[in-house]
């Protein structure tokens, strides 16, 4: 997978162009909504479309558990499925086992996990999680790894990262050896780890890169590192991927991260921030995250900003919005959500013009002299 | 306010006619959504539209206590504050008050209650209720009224219906004292009480007649009592009230009720049902309702109702209706609301449409034919 129109900018290493899919070019720096269980959390597909999303992710762990590979192919896909017709990337699985599974049991071979909705017992693998995304049908599947655990030390971060490139080399062997359901074409990205560790990171980049999948991701970040090894990391490893294709940082993040990973050269990002912090009162404006649930808000009979074209703005007041969060009100869910994904999707659109414009380096000034990183800001998991 | 174009129906005392608001006429007969706090649950104020909603109604009760009168008034009515633009009728907060509130004192003079959210005092009046929906700017404000308690004796029922009158009376006289607050007109309904009773419910609609007010409810009903005394106090009531004048049934119901009360003269109604039952799962189909829960669902890879012309079926499958109820994905209360408020107003609109045509009583006969009354039914509150 080619990155396609690909322009660079002068003073950092943002770059925007196009990748091609057979649901749908995606211009990029790109935000991707994460759809986890078959649904972007409250937003339907004509929604996703109105706040401007290209392309969506889903879970291959939830939609495994529920409702489980055989509805999903009796389906003939997820893009069928939930009626979207976009681009879809799904992830392995792999990140929610370890991260949300129960008596993990870690093997050469692969994981067995307990499903925390019914303790039933499964397995994942480098060929199963193949075999998995071909059903789901997505457009972009993602190799099957091991997201090391932070903190690590050295040594048990590079037993970890050669784990995963023995894993990411099945999962290529295995793709390779299998064909799509539906007619469309899938791509396989591979996912570079290594922890902190420079060292680690550049061989897993060179490690992958010679094994040669269609784009790049770097996982096993934004897990708890400072925020500076997230930026340093990502910085060692976008020099060592190659230009022409599609680099991915999976799992980020919050505005102020995206313009600092588009400026090391990032094209694709995803994160349930925009959506989580909706659905507890947090939306972003251009002077930061501001909390709707907030008294001051009571008689705010003006929209949370009046520049936003988003269908929330466009016909909400702040106190409206915040009645509807105190009565537990359905509504303010969907209207938050699009309201913060549309800012995500807008932060991007902007940051691809900039770049375009050759202006990307003043972009990103301006962004910081004006957001305001630590305005009502949450991480509560929902 | 009068009913325009009125059309009857030659075997039954069915009618379609229009009803004129500053914010837009009502083509009757017609069903209200109820947008108890604000907002129509889950749905916006487009979905609204495209469901085919000409009216939507707001609860004084609720509104009184979250957000507020002075956020109401400072926002400038509830259209305003909930961007709904087409009309809006308000109840008179009596029937929440003795359904939900805690503590009342029920005196000549009104009702003093604690509110269920933070235990604070209110009063509600005949005046005081008007001031309320003043406040609100509902195109049509209903009269402050007792909704006489089920079962009742002849002799209870009387003397409930005694204090309602006058205080209906006290409400039209100060209604009538007062002004508009936005410049749009308010009309003010009157509501029938008198239990079971037919001799009652003949007197209370004769005395609210000669009071004058600009349409008339049937309150009281649906309460628990059977459905043959519903359907025999709504024909006695109907055969009294003014034929040139708009009819609300309050608080009425199934599919069922509105085509035996839609076949007995009513105008209008409101109800939760088809709301609450989205959410929990059960919708509406030409068969009887269906609970999109169940196992045998799983499957089932085709929509609720492939006619049905609502955004959910137009999209969706039941299979994947299902898993989002399963997974608890706040979308799926959004699109079972939708289909389950589209369905109602197509029951109207055809109830409209066979009155027109001079074929309502072949409509109602095929209705029955078809629908199965015991599938999947719930009446259970939210």
């Amino acid at each position: 997978m080619k990155i396609e129109g690909l322009v660079t900018s002068p003073e950092t290493k943002a770059r925007a162009g196009q990748i091609h899919t057979d649901h749908g070019s995606i211009s990029t720096p790109v935000f991707m909504p994460v759809g986890t269980a078959g649904s972007v959390k409250s937003l339907s597909p004509d929604d996703l479309i109105e706040t401007g999303s290209q392309i969506i992710l889903g879970n291959t762990y939830h939609l495994l558990l529920r409702p489980g590979m055989e509805v999903m192919e009796s389906a003939g896909g997820l893009h069928e499925f939930m009626s979207w017709n976009g681009p879809i990337l799904t992830d392995s699985g792999g990140y929610q086992v370890f991260s949300l599974g129960q008596m993990n049991k870690i093997s050469e071979e692969g994981v067995v996990f307990q499903s925390r909705l019914d303790g039933s017992k499964h397995t994942l693998s480098s060929e199963i999680s193949m075999d998995i995304q071909r059903v789901l049908g997505s457009d972009i599947v993602m190799a099957f790894d091991e997201c090391t655990p932070y903190p690590a030390t050295v040594e048990q971060a590079k037993i970890s990262m050669q784990l995963t490139h023995r894993w990411e080399q099945r999962s290529l062997d295995y793709f390779r050896s299998t064909d799509p359901l539906y007619g469309h074409a899938q791509q396989l990205f591979g996912i570079v780890q290594g922890s902190v560790y420079p060292e680690l990171r550049q061989e897993s980049a060179k490690v992958l890169v010679d094994m040669g999948f269609d784009g790049y991701a770097i996982g096993g970040l934004s897990v708890g590192e400072p925020k500076a090894d997230m930026y340093a990391i990502t910085d060692v490893v976008t020099d060592i991927l190659p230009q022409d294709q599609p680099r991915y940082l999976m799992g980020v993040g919050k505005p102020e991260d995206l313009v600092e990973a588009v400026s090391l050269g990032v094209d694709m990002f995803d994160c349930v921030l925009p959506t989580r912090n909706a659905r507890h009162g947090i939306l972003y404006t251009w002077d930061g995250p501001v909390s709707l649930k907030a008294a001051r808000e009571k008689d705010s009979h003006f929209p949370l900003d009046s520049e936003c074209q988003c269908y929330c703005c466009q016909n909400f007041s702040r106190a409206y919005l915040r009645h509807l969060f105190k009565a537990n009100e359905l509504l303010v869910y969907r209207l938050a959500s699009m309201h913060n994904i549309h800012f995500y999707h807008d932060l991007m659109a902007r940051m691809r013009q900039s770049i375009v414009d050759g202006i990307f380096g003043t972009f990103r000034q301006e962004f910081f002299a004006s957001y305001n990183l630590k305005r009502a800001e949450t991480n509560r998991s929902s």
